[in-house]
């Protein structure tokens, strides 16, 4: 035990500097609720002590995709905690821990508020994650599932999400969204609703079948806008599609209206990706009313990292649910990541949108509904060019 | 109709500046969770285009106390937002309109994720409300009992919240805290526990009502510390003492927890200060088992202002409670105007920490556990000395 503890003292990973870039994403499009030309994301270096090739080990993530980046609490907060804190004091068994990083980033926290600070320590949490990745010279997924003790599946099952309301042409610009998606190799498909009349959101819907050819190759999502009787009113719309899922028709705190609906509407919902703690997920099993078929949507970027997540999906285990329910929200390489790490039911897709952080990069190759992860170390993020110049200019702040 | 909304163009409040200071807490004291002396304050000043005296009319909020400042969110997204808006956006009936501001600052935020952004926006809605009351040349608490059809009540009851542990002699230390508090016009009290072992904290118990007299003027908060054992084990310990109120004995978000509790401890359960939604006020009431003596402590400053704070107490009126119930977390001058303005059931007062914000100043008479108003205009921070020093600076930048 005494030596052991030397040793881990003796081959601590430093954190030499921290580093965040706060990077808009590109394109002008609408959900039922928020335009996203406005949105950022926080992508965060933790440079190391060690070197491969001459360079140093850089751990990169950020705070998925949909929100905010966090300069603000990481700067102020949480990069000031890591670099006070003892090297060892990130380390568990001789390796370097994400658990103990979030912790350490989370001193002085109080508990409840789970919102922006989730994202924040989420970029760091994952972040070590790709370092200790990049340590271990593998893919994120195979050190992920290591150590949960599982054997990863680096071909995942992927669907495309976008039809997000354009300005202009809405409908028939869907169509030709979506039938680019199903070009490059998506069989599932998920669209916006909401945004719009229901009865044009019917049409979106059939248009968008053109493409999709099942239901149950169809998504749908409301972004949390319905109250419980627009909610109703299009669980009824939707019925006779059979479509793969209805997404988050109320508020995500709204348990209640939750409830309502997987009492009433017969197909799949899905909700969670607005959940940033495992208690808030806790009261979701609690009160939501999920049922076998439904799927849970949370986001370890958004929400404490991959750690926390975990969490999650033990508390939905042991309420009798499969991780094969859970999808979680943000269409990144991490995200792919985690789902081949994890076993988790698949992963959602943006392959036309939120760049520089959406898809998966020309590395991944996505063919018949399934993606397939490379062998390049950590979550790959060097390996898609759009990040190639954010992260240039946030290690080169970093180094 | 047309000419009305003629005038309120005519007679728009435009918001020419906006400025953020972010303020350290003074004094090193540790409740059950965190050490406060890392923990800051957003202090907002929006700087009108009207003038009093000769001078700009500035309206001044801050984000309560407890948590951290929101530099990054407020200068990031809800200063811009605010600037960029039509100055009669942010008008309702010819009068600036603290919610128009919040549902401003609001524009492009996603549901869910109530944490730091909620104190962000607070902070801007306070100082709305400050704004407009001294248009009106009025104390704060008269503007906002007038906004909601009511008539103030410049008296209100308060209580000393303080008791932390000092890091050394902290039985005696307590005492004499709470005597000294006791000699300032105090006469009910609140201490932490949770952060010693259960029999210390029986003696710092016991060593408060030396002070306190009666357990009905004694309230402890174990600042959701505790898992479901340990809050039972706790319950026990303080039943005997029939204490004024048991406050946030688990984590805020364990609605399950707490209602095991008020169906087994006799005695008051004080919980909500870190909620920061109508959403989660509404989890609380439906899942929480609160009953017709517990006690509901969220407080304005840190969920999105007094607007949603209103929405809650209208949730909670709507379940057959009493505004009577609410005692706001955060001992300060803006929550007291509140109080008084709503008709609550009082104010938390922190008269010996927390400084620059803590306590309500000498302005403010404090005899026999209540607390009196007086009529400076607005909230009356630049009332308290310890206050001149931040406002001049955050002016300063703002003019």
């Amino acid at each position: 035990m005494i030596l052991q503890g030397a040793c881990a003292i003796l081959f601590a990973v430093r954190i030499l500097h921290t580093s965040e870039l706060t990077v808009p994403l590109r394109g002008d499009i609408t959900n039922a609720v928020v335009n996203f030309a406005e949105h950022t994301v926080s992508l965060v270096a933790l440079v190391s002590d060690q070197a491969m090739g001459g360079r140093p080990v850089i751990g990169i993530g950020f705070n998925s995709i949909g929100r905010f980046g966090q300069s603000g609490i990481l700067r102020e907060r949480i990069f000031p905690r890591l670099l006070a804190a003892d090297p060892e004091a990130l380390m568990r068994d001789g390796e370097l821990s994400p658990a103990a990083s979030a912790a350490t980033a989370m001193r002085n926290e109080k508990p409840g508020g789970h919102g922006d600070r989730a994202g924040a320590v989420a970029a760091v949490e994952l972040a070590a994650w790709d370092l200790r990745a990049k340590l271990a010279g593998e893919p994120a997924c195979r050190t992920i599932a290591r150590a949960f003790g599982r054997t990863a599946d680096p071909s995942v099952g992927v669907y495309a999400a976008g039809g997000y309301y354009y300005q202009a042409d809405s409908t028939s610009r869907l169509r030709d969204e979506l039938q680019s998606y199903r070009e490059s190799g998506f069989e599932a498909f998920k669209i916006k609703i909401g945004g719009a009349p229901i009865r044009e959101d019917a049409q979106r819907i059939e248009a968008a079948l053109d493409v999709a050819g099942l239901g149950s190759n169809l998504a749908v999502d409301a972004n949390g806008r319905f109250d419980a009787a627009t909610a109703d009113a299009y669980a009824q719309m939707l019925q006779p599609y059979a479509l793969r899922w209805f997404e988050e028709p109320g508020d995500p705190l709204d348990y209640a209206l939750n409830a309502h609906l997987t009492a009433s509407y017969p197909g799949p919902i899905a909700t969670g990706e607005n959940l940033f703690s495992a208690n808030d997920a806790r009261n979701l099993l609690r009160y939501g009313g999920m049922r076998g078929e439904d799927v849970f949507q949370m986001d370890p970027g958004l929400s404490y990292g991959l750690g926390e997540y975990a969490t999650m999906i033990d508390a939905i285990e042991a309420q009798g649910f499969s991780r094969r329910q859970c999808f979680p929200h943000g269409g990144h390489l991490i995200n792919l990541h985690i789902v081949a790490g994890l076993g988790l039911g698949g992963c959602e897709a943006y392959p036309g949108v939120f760049q520089p952080f959406g898809g998966f990069g020309p590395e991944v190759r996505v063919a018949s509904g399934r993606a397939t992860l490379t062998e390049r170390p950590g979550f790959g993020l060097e390996g898609k060019p759009e990040l190639a110049e954010p992260i240039a200019r946030l290690t080169e702040a970093a180094v």
